[in-house]
């Protein structure tokens, strides 16, 4: 993606996503995430007060709105929950070919491995939970109860973790585009 | 666990893989490894030539030796899979919780988040695919037949992967105790 006339806050959030989501929180040193989005020494502290930690929740929201159109964009055309839910794999196993077999979580890699705060944490959580009630809404719109798409869509997320975490240990989307058929799916 | 009689080589693997699990690879310096492990700080190179990468895959070793002694443990004297795998369960969310709730995947932690390298991952995947051969067996012994075993047990190493890294966010065991109602489990 072309970035260069992005401003600087949005460069430094995507770069800061894109790398920490290949190393994690700690695998990237400040001056390589300024580099990398062509950003001024001075910039990351006048845009994130707090800096590398400031940036970090900021590129875990940014990421995870990413996630969230991807699930939307699957769900849009589907005829049933289940299509959705194949769909959606198929598109997180091919981003992850994309990535050279390195990206998992957006938001895991950010703020799971990162300083252990509670701040990351919630955030991480408050995250997923948006997903979990994006999955819900469009399970409620294709015919299900709300309790079953809520069901439906927490299994979603538990196998989509799983599956990143196997698929990178694996370097190999195999996996990925198998859980569809893990999921006990509503008929 | 009291450690200070245990050779030096064996009290480096046991802080390292304790610091790795919490943190990361990458969230770890070796400094604080060296005190944590009361080893003089020769030692590290004296018994692993590659020095924090060496340790980092002896760690992992360990602690994944330790998850198959829980996975033995939980199956021993289960009446059938699926009450093994509910101990199993119940037996990760006591362990998370007794680390307050910061100790994910051992193998993840270590391997996963540390330098994007073929040795790190393809060591992850062997080990998790020792986990999978051990929960194979013992659903074989408990009845099922090898391909039913095999995919459960894939579908329960997943499950985990998934529930350590949402329990991590969530600072709560609760969704590790859930996954048994999630797995399509044989009767």
């Amino acid at each position: 993606m072309k970035t260069d006339t992005l401003p600087t806050r949005d460069r430094l959030i995507r770069a800061a996503a894109d790398l920490f989501r290949r190393r994690g929180y700690h695998g990237v040193g400040m001056a390589e995430l300024l580099e990398a989005a062509q950003a001024p020494k001075g910039s990351l502290y006048h845009h994130f007060p707090n800096g590398k930690s400031d940036l970090a929740l900021a590129a875990a929201s940014w990421a995870s709105d990413g996630m969230t159109a991807v699930i939307d964009a699957s769900f849009a055309e589907a005829t049933d929950f289940p299509d959705g839910v194949r769909t959606l794999c198929h598109k997180v196993a091919k981003f992850f070919d994309l990535s050279g077999q390195a990206e998992g979580c957006p938001i895991t890699a950010t703020l799971l491995d990162g300083p252990e705060n509670a701040e990351f944490r919630q955030h991480a959580a408050g995250l997923m939970a948006n997903w979990v009630d994006t999955t819900t809404a469009h399970g409620v719109r294709l015919g299900l109860s709300e309790a079953e798409a809520r069901s439906a869509s927490e299994h979603m997320l538990l196998l989509l973790q799983g599956g990143w975490t196997v698929a990178r240990s694996q370097a190999n989307s195999d996996v990925l585009r198998s859980l569809p058929d893990r999921l006990t799916l509503p008929h």
